[in-house]
């Protein structure tokens, strides 16, 4: 998606170990007219397969979700990172290791929100090794729903997260795939 | 919002507590059809009063403030509620005290997306005691920005946190405002 190419290139900034913040218009402040083309861009993608869910995580995933269910006219679900007072009853749950903050943490999606009929697309901001794809993979599983597929906005191709799902035979579809950045440079090359 | 009220009367589950359980269509499971016009009928209560930032809190409010931004075709920022990696320099931060969970926690933005010449619209989902409202207010003005107003989706009539703002000479506008529950009998009555 060259808007996304450009947007990351003129806006996004590198960090030593691996990190590129685009929290201008990604994860922190949110460019929502950008973020609208990213739902089409997605419903370009997907359509057509019966997605009747989208399912993304808290708290990144959110903005992206809510745009890419608008545009399938079905509902959001996010997985949630911790335990509340307001999630009552059964819960699908499985633990996600956090490559960027060296943690792990549990996610959980009430068992009311997805079952048996459910052709659910994931999406999320970034894909890098896939821990949180993963994760979100096995609740899809576990509840018995049918996985369409996985859409990230920007994949990090060198840590190959997003080459070991499409081996397995999953299709994921990343909007920009980052295949080398330079931290001194500022350099960022894509697949 | 009739649409709004129509949801919670027939979506809403009432507990002890006074716990108003909406999570199958606004806060866990979200509704992007009916969370458009949302969107849409803030945009009509906050028009042509310079609105060009919408600020909320993670987890909850990001879908509401992301169908706010697209209308007003301005970019959403959400307060996080834990620090990590990859916000980097300086913040406005602020304790805040949940109601809900009974606990404290910090809420932060980055000051690249926040200060002076930004006219601000708060959105949240709920609006209880006010102490999230109260929060992010702290961390608008901290900024040097302007506050337009506040709009949350419900608010618990009963907890007054809505009445207090509008005491002070804030606009804080709800879709819905719950005067009671019984849950007992699972009635709703709005103001």
């Amino acid at each position: 998606m060259e808007l996304l190419k450009n947007k990351i290139l003129n806006e996004g900034e590198v960090y030593e170990g691996n990190i590129l913040k685009v929290d201008c218009f990604l994860n922190h402040q949110i460019d929502c007219v950008f973020l609208s083309e990213v739902g089409k861009e997605f419903h370009r993608l997907f359509k057509g397969m019966g997605v009747n869910k989208v399912l993304t995580i808290e708290a990144s995933g959110i903005a992206i979700g809510a745009f890419v269910a608008q545009e399938f006219e079905c509902p959001l679900v996010f997985a949630k990172k911790t335990k509340t007072k307001n999630i009552a009853g059964d819960v699908y749950t499985t633990p996600v290791e956090s490559f960027t903050h060296g943690t792990t943490y549990d996610i959980m999606i009430s068992k009311r929100f997805l079952g048996e009929g459910d052709k659910v697309l994931i999406v999320d901001d970034f894909l890098a090794v896939g821990n949180a794809l993963r994760g979100l993979i096995k609740l899809v599983k576990d509840s018995g729903a049918e996985l369409v597929g996985c859409g990230t906005v920007i994949e990090k191709g060198y840590q190959h997260g997003g080459d070991k799902l499409r081996d397995e035979g999953i299709k994921v579809e990343s909007l920009a795939i980052v295949e080398s950045m330079n931290h001194e440079t500022g350099e960022i090359i894509f697949r």
